[in-house]
């Protein structure tokens, strides 16, 4: 069986959840406490990161990205990296913005100051940073919302990679109750565009101990 | 004229001048003070990072990932990202390792303190994050010594992205003079072989202002 190591609450592991199950790719997710650094583990992905894929035939596919496009080409029935060049380019410079500054400037600040830091014991959340979270997570909402209006999908005409990496930045930080969906209608039209599909629902029905999702998170008609 | 814009020392730009020169595509490079953030830059690239490339045809592409993928979609007669799945998935693992955990670790520590800081006067090199950074460098040496000799290249036996995104910090971090290459054999050798490509001749032949190079940096036989 297919196996994705994965923490829940880990956008880029979130990201693979919603490509494979938007390829119909079944699969078993096992949790990877990173901070265990467990030897088997850091064979297979010497970053210690998650995600990792295993596929059946022995292949080990560390990092969301390398996984993300060897998906596309291993399973390339239902295209989300683009098909023309120029599209291909513009998912993933829109896909690389979601997983290197919003997760810089937002992530980083909020949820790994917020479950990561508590999880793996490495004291309080620093409030500067949570702050800093905050005001570039407005910003950055503003900017979906800009997206979301002038084109149909965040990259363009097709939905692709780019709406599930920043999907799954969005839905982790929802997950603790960091999004204030009031302040942002056009992010908002397409998140929901986003949760109702089927590929989502595994993610909505995801329980993480020690925390209570608010209750917007899984209300497709929030 | 293609056009790569670039600091002469990043080391995401240098990836991608290799990659160009590889191919043997030509292109014009100008240098972009990214701390001067410019509002017709941010338009290519609203990261305001380097490197952007922009096509004769208008295509604008932000992102070294972005850029490497595109150019071996685009002029794919010199293959760098690999033939196979596997051989694809190795390739992207490693070149990931060198931008993502060797950036992190060494490059952010030593270039950004000791260069960056400087040019865009944002103070003085910290001297912990130096010592974390040379520590670093020391334990990367040691792995990068350990693929060159378990494999031919260091994603497998050909030459690929893997080595020229390895490369590209090395150099720029040899061109401080921040390596000393007697602790690590295995790995001189390999960028030996290396810095003796056609394609590498335009980075040693890079001037910075204010910064001289040590007598090794262009040398071939150092
Ligand atoms: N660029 C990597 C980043 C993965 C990553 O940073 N994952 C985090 C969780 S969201 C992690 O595993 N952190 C633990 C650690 O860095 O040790 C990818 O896309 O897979
Ligand atoms: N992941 C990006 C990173 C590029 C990057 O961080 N470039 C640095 C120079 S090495 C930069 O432009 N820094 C200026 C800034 O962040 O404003 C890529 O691969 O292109």
């Amino acid at each position: 069986m297919r196996i994705l190591y994965h923490l829940p609450l880990s956008p880029y592991a979130r990201k693979v959840r919603l490509v494979l199950a938007e390829k119909r790719l079944p699969f078993e997710l096992r949790v990877e406490k990173t901070w265990e650094r467990r030897p088997d583990y850091l064979a297979m992905n010497p970053a210690g990161t998650v995600p990792t894929l295993t596929e059946d035939n022995g292949l080990v596919i560390p990092h969301s990205n390398t996984i993300c496009e060897y998906l596309d080409e291993a399973y390339p029935d239902i295209c989300l990296v683009g098909r023309t060049l120029g599209e291909r380019v513009e998912i993933r410079s829109v896909a690389a913005w979601f997983d290197e500054r919003f997760a810089q400037e937002v992530s980083r600040n909020l949820l790994y100051e917020k479950v990561m830091k508590q999880a793996s014991r490495r004291g309080a959340p620093d409030a500067a940073r949570l702050r800093e979270g905050y005001a570039a997570l407005r910003t950055h909402l503003a900017y979906i919302g800009w997206l979301a209006e002038t084109r149909k999908w965040l990259a363009g005409a097709n939905l692709s990679l780019a709406d599930f990496a920043a999907a799954a930045h969005l839905s982790a930080l929802d997950f603790i109750g960091d999004i204030d969906w009031s302040i942002a209608p056009a992010a908002k039209e397409w998140y929901a565009r986003m949760k109702s599909r089927p590929s989502f629902r595994a993610l909505l029905a995801d329980r993480v101990s020690g925390i209570a999702p608010p209750p917007h998170y899984a209300d497709l008609d929030f």
